[in-house]
């Protein structure tokens, strides 16, 4: 059984490995350890349980997609993106480290998520070469989603909530399950999960920022049916689906 | 077989996978098709030759090393960085697409080379793991350089040359000699040949830039003593080395 904490200590291990220079590992380590809330790994870890697997197979899928994460909110927050100084209540990276070393620790992050999926465990043949696929697609569709939201002019919203926080809810599930030994099926409903919860997280979080493309009761809907989508899509998998169906709840009940 | 054409065309096919935001596929497809030598491509190719297997088994590989490539030049070249508002006689990609998508469109390259990974073929059982991890610690590797070249005050010049150049070319070599279904002592040759070769072509640019750490005699000594190096790896191999031998002396003899 792997927890939260499992996926705190290996996302040490992951970047001690970078020990030098001593710059890009304090930007890197900045990055990763600035008090997140460890959504995605959370559900990284229960869809390998869901999946039929363990936790701990899915342990550095887990770290992946945090340290994916990660090095998004480094490159969002640069001058050039959102010019945000402050995250989390402290400095952002570019705001401590300099511009160039942000640019730079962002991408080494990348790498470095690339690096943890290597050394996650194959339980089913063929299973390696999936999540990585999947993976790396969603780290292209991540990136795709921020230039729509970055674009001038008007913006397909359901483009950059599918792309900007589904994709990576996706890799998250799609890689536990992968990790966890699941079969096509399993993923599948897993992805199909993913997806929903993440549009439902984002419309959410429009609530929570009064900040809504739609009026509220809209939203407030969206985030409803979303949400009901996702629980659906758990039906019928393997293993135990309570722990995802759980997080998935708490997720988007943070109005209430 | 699969020669320099074949990794042009596959290129264009994995960046067509990429149509939307339309700025973006631009942006990608700026910074890849600017005419670049493919220096690390070829390397890739014929070092699957040279372990004993097939160039067309290293078409993928050779994409991602390029993809790689492309999106390193896409960051170096920004005004946080070298500020460089051309390469190769156009404008960069940021002075054409604006800053933020070019930090955008080389997280989007670095993401697509390891999808372009992720569909190369596994002709040895374990051999994907391997690629995935060599080449993901070299992905980082190569910000680790740069971070180096950047910062202030003395620096370490074999270390920049290691990781922003040889980390590069031994990432080609090695998935190459993996994707063409080499075994383990043939990949450690190709790695250490690709090693040597990557410092003297650093070497040998600062003499061709007039622009070199040490007096021109010393490093002239060095690219002979890195070229030879290099070659003598290439001993033993169970395929035709000859087409990279020959490569790697046309890159060493720039000057001549």
């Amino acid at each position: 059984m792997a927890d939260v904490q499992d996926v705190e200590r290996e996302l040490g291990r992951l970047l001690s490995s970078q020990a030098r220079p001593r710059v890009l590992a304090e930007a890197m380590r900045w990055a990763v350890e600035g008090g997140g809330k460890r959504i995605r790994p959370r559900i990284c870890l229960a869809a390998a349980v869901a999946a039929g697997g363990s936790s701990a197979d899915a342990l550095l899928p887990a770290c992946a997609v945090e340290l994916l994460h990660s090095y998004t909110l480094v490159h969002d927050d640069l001058p050039a993106m959102d010019n945000d100084a402050e995250r989390r209540g402290r400095p952002s990276v570019w705001a401590k480290f300099g511009e160039a070393n942000a640019i730079l620790a962002g991408d080494a992050l990348q790498a470095l998520a690339f690096t943890a999926l290597a050394q996650a465990p194959e339980r089913r043949p063929g299973a390696r070469a999936k999540m990585l696929e999947f993976f790396a697609r969603c780290a292209v569709g991540v990136v795709r989603g921020q230039v729509e939201d970055i674009a001038a002019g008007a913006k397909d919203v359901p483009f950059i909530y599918e792309h900007k926080t589904a994709d990576l809810f996706m890799a998250a599930a799609v890689t536990g399950a992968l990790a966890g030994g699941g079969d096509d099926a399993s993923v599948e409903k897993l992805r199909l999960f993913a997806y929903h919860l993440g549009v439902a997280f984002q419309y959410e979080d429009d609530l929570l920022d009064d900040d809504s493309p739609f009026d509220r009761d809209e939203t407030a809907r969206r985030v409803q049916s979303e949400t009901d989508a996702a629980l659906a899509a758990l039906d019928g998998l393997p293993g135990d689906a309570s722990p995802l169906a759980a997080l998935a709840r708490s997720l988007v009940n943070r109005t209430k």
